[in-house]
């Protein structure tokens, strides 16, 4: 594995999107692809992409550009997306689902291999191929499994509950799609996913869009080099 | 409406949080509740809560810190959460159903009224109410609405072209969930969605966790004050 540098964290948030337009160039069988191209595809600075990319220890060559495989593996290393994460979905509603049957994740590493509910209508039924187990079944799936990652979809009312059992069980990464801000002891990981904060930039947009009110700061969106 | 303060998008991002604990605190019938509490209860520092909360228009009283109502108030008027939109989800899978039954969004006027799908094996049927139609009925469907917003989780693949009939159809902002970078003409507003984002930023620290690399610079992250 390469030396792979310090990167912030709006760096790794623009990674899978780097991955993807790489991998595209890929499958149109390009040996490099340029900074400036991918800086195009993504609506990105090219020094951006530059500065970002150099955490991967990849760098570009003058006129040629980024050597396109050795890329894709130095993205996927930095993202530790080559090695395999056993997942566990607590929550089989519609998020619950729809998260159990993305192929995105999957490909990455993120392998849903158990499922918890407490609905007696659902335990027993089958999403994915994976069937849905009771609650008291969770520690003994999280042991025999090796399960790393949860991904929590439960109710908010009982986000926090559900989380310290998971902690309980040995759990090291809770993905919490609740708007719950569930607490974990140490060295135990939370990754917040809130769509609410996604809602409330598209409302202020259209608000604007629609002359109510002035702009926001440019200089202070998170998407400009820290 | 009270005069609204320039935001940056960080700022934005977090009043949904502040919205929910303030929310708690009407709920128990608190008057007022200080800066510091909402601190701790989403781990920010007190200065970053009453810097984000300044943009509302509201300004604590020393001792007793926001009212609680006002405050409820002038978060939603900022976020124009008071206002409905009528949205409209296209691609009725798993992710779709989620978002059209998640209450959340409902409660901050985004009122899902339509779905469309291109499966014959779900047009027809019902999710929370809405019966899924034909991708032929959906700029009659958008007119006779007036639909100012389309969520999107179409596969990647169709995105554009499904985004593209959308703006022919007039719509005023677009929720994108795919990962396909879509393309709009100004003044359509595009709000993008990337799971895989915060699946990069939970593996990098699964990676970190267990020790196999260095850690990200905190001071980029974008949580911190702009």
């Amino acid at each position: 594995m390469k030396t792979m540098k310090l990167a912030s964290m709006p760096t790794i948030k623009r990674l899978p999107g780097y991955l993807h337009v790489v991998e595209a160039a890929a499958r149109e069988g390009l040996p490099y692809i340029s900074g400036t191209t991918i800086a195009e595809e993504l609506e990105l600075e090219p020094i951006q992409v530059r500065k970002d990319l150099a955490v991967t220890g990849i760098i570009g060559k003058p006129r040629m550009g980024f050597p396109v495989p050795e890329l894709i593996q130095a993205i996927n290393d930095f993202l530790d997306w080559n090695r395999g994460h056993n997942a566990i979905v607590l929550g089989a509603g519609h998020l619950g689902s729809a998260l159990l049957g993305y192929s995105e994740f999957n490909r990455h590493g993120l392998k849903a291999v158990a499922a918890i509910d407490t609905d007696p209508a659902v335990i027993g039924t089958d999403i994915n191929g994976i069937t849905i187990a009771p609650a008291e079944e969770m520690a003994a799936i999280i042991a025999a499994h090796r399960i790393e990652v949860a991904v929590l979809t439960v109710p908010s009312g009982c986000a926090q509950e559900v989380t310290n059992e998971l902690v309980r069980c040995g759990i090291k990464a809770i993905w919490n799609f609740t708007n719950c801000k569930i607490k974990v002891p140490s060295p135990v990981i939370v990754q917040q996913e809130d769509l609410s904060s996604g809602y409330a930039v598209l409302s202020v947009k259209l608000r604007l869009q629609q002359g109510q009110a002035d702009q926001p700061r440019s200089g202070a969106d998170e998407e400009t080099p820290g």
